[in-house]
């Protein structure tokens, strides 16, 4: 996403200190969803606040957050239970507020498909950084960078009556085209193991996960693989998602989409899910936006 | 409206597309409000996004919503209930999202008074276009203009139980210092058929509307003309309207006020209302600002 | 806290009006939180937008509120109660909205310590601008200074059944070093006599006030002094308060902490709070950040 500069100039900055300065980014989108009854018009439009400033000793801060994380009860960027503050230097980057946990950060999802509406299926149920405790309050995530290799931890403060920590560790390692993550999370009643890799060969970029999970209230395990396959302004995505729960039984997700790259920050895009989870297949068809 | 621009520069931009940005503005007013009983502070603040782009085929695409349009459960930028997002080139302009319906596009309300706290007694009561099924998400609305001629299509998507489609067509002329309009709308209960015109004589701009209902729950007619006259700074405004309700009564509102444009955004305004809709006569005065 | 230039610009202004602008800051915070249970992580992050302007008869008018004020029921910038609006020029400067009274406006609270999450401890009780009526709507705060002299006077509108005016009026005196405050306010309930002073001497800044109240339902008195001592980018504070109740008993809160000064906006900060009012000692420990 393109990031525009909105504001600087901090006049009487000491001299060394980069200046502070707010940006302010937009993304939207409109189209079709077909929600397995109805085809529904969907749209929105959202305003992101991106704040960088850099100490007189060369420690860089910051954060960001969006208007509509300002909104919900116990979910808000003021209280840091969405949006994050970071700070970063040599000894890496402190993140803290709605963060990620290391699992999710190393691995990450699976290429999605679709405009906006049906891309939450193609997301991994990681633990959260905020354990079994939702919306405590905000976590940490610590990443370094070291060559090809990225390190992570994340951990709750485990704050409340009777509430383990919840914590996560993982490592993320890139050469060339490839690069495989493996993380481990325990947010105090289950944990979970992952094993991440991707593969790029020439235009198609390949995308698989396992995790393992124990204690948990719903899965034994999920694995999944997608590809994206790029020309020029034209990709055409698909994936396949699994859980097999406590009985045994897989939940299974396939999707498949294209996207196409208008230029100037919008793109044409469309996909279509048959998920275990919905009770019929679902579709969309629109556009996006990035400001 | 002035806007600003807050940011731009998009470095890495395809040759040939604009870049895209996001503009900050701002409105706010504070004054005195008598509302019958007792005379009131009344002031507000607001901020507002407005997002553009454009794609490298010449497309222009954006939307806009303001910060305190992100805050209410079931009426949100981030979901479509509030705010809008478009897309537009030769085939006219397509927006979704909290759009007005194309009657209301076309015919428009009547000349207001006062800074702010009694504005609302002069706006029609346009079938929206939700139709019967209030913030179920968002709706389209399509605009052409070729010429003299304004052409309006608005629809909702009708998803939900036992829910009609709601939509509405609407056409506009302009000639020189004079306008008609008509608008057509069926929001799956009531149709309304709304007839609106606008004349300038030198320095009065007169408008008037007349609006037949079917099937509606409330009202058989309304009728109203409003008349500004405007003399550099200074502009006097004064309206009637009156609503026929089933049983062939009569809800009159009257309205007279004036403004006096301070310069830089700043303008100095009054009005009296009284209103069949409101046990005692209204009034407020005080300063509006935009930013 | 430094201000960022997000827009300008008004094309179509009149010559001699200033353009009217719309400015984004922003402020964050990171650390640990020991609640005298826990030891928590707490962080935030919010973004201002401060909005100026200028009639063409030279007349300055603008307002301000954070994101994150457009966000509870009840107590909204879109509705006077939060954020404020104000016109100001040679008469002094008229707010409206969510304004403090007058006494707080002259008098202020005592120096704080910590990073963030103990700060309220330092902070008076002053009766609020808006009497004992809540959040009715916008209140109003008028300044006007010449030479040494601040003069301060604040009012609700009283509206609603059976609520008394809250008003205020207080001044403040400067002369080099020092400074003497005196404020009066009664909410219609309770009234406050309050007296302020602060007085530099070389690196060291003493802050003291006093307060008396009439038919307060809680206390009788209250009185504190801070003391902060600057020796370049550090700063330590300290203070200590007590409010007396109606029963004779003293509640005291007394803090310690201190503050390094990283440049380009980032402050390291920690501090101790031992108060009657609070279980246990809390403390705090992290970072701030201006934008």
């Amino acid at each position: 996403m393109k990031k525009f500069l909105i504001a600087t100039t901090a006049l009487a900055l000491t001299a060394g200190a980069a200046a502070a300065e707010v940006k302010v980014s937009g993304d939207g989108r409109m189209g079709i969803y077909y929600d397995g009854n109805d085809a529904q018009f969907s749209s929105r439009l959202r305003a992101k606040f991106t704040m960088t400033g850099e100490t007189d000793g060369g420690l860089a801060f910051g954060g960001s957050f969006r208007v509509d994380q300002e909104d919900e009860i116990g979910n808000r960027a003021s209280n840091g239970t969405a949006g994050s503050v970071y700070i970063s230097g040599a000894f890496g980057k402190l993140e803290m507020g709605d963060v990620v946990s290391a699992s999710e950060a190393a691995i990450g999802d699976l290429a999605g498909v679709g405009y906006g509406p049906i891309t939450s299926y193609n997301e991994w149920n990681f633990l959260t950084a905020d354990g079994n405790n939702i919306n405590q309050g905000p976590n940490i995530l610590y990443s370094y960078s070291t060559g090809a290799l990225d390190l992570y931890a994340s951990m709750s403060d485990g704050a409340g009556t009777g509430v383990d920590v919840a914590y996560s560790l993982a490592a993320a390692y890139s050469m060339g085209d490839y690069s495989v993550s493996l993380g481990y999370a325990d947010d105090g009643l289950t944990t979970e193991i992952g094993l991440g890799g991707s593969a790029t060969f020439g235009a198609v970029t390949v995308k698989a996960a396992y995790f393992d999970y124990n204690d948990s209230p719903s899965y034994e395990k999920a694995y999944g693989l997608s590809a994206v396959y790029k020309a020029n302004a034209l990709s055409v995505s698909g994936y396949y998602n699994t859980y097999e729960d406590l009985a045994g039984s897989n939940w299974d997700t396939f999707g498949v989409g294209a996207a196409y790259d208008l230029g100037g920050g919008a793109t044409l895009a469309g996909g279509i899910v048959d998920s275990d989870f919905a009770a019929d297949t679902v579709a969309d068809f629109g556009i996006k936006f990035s400001f």
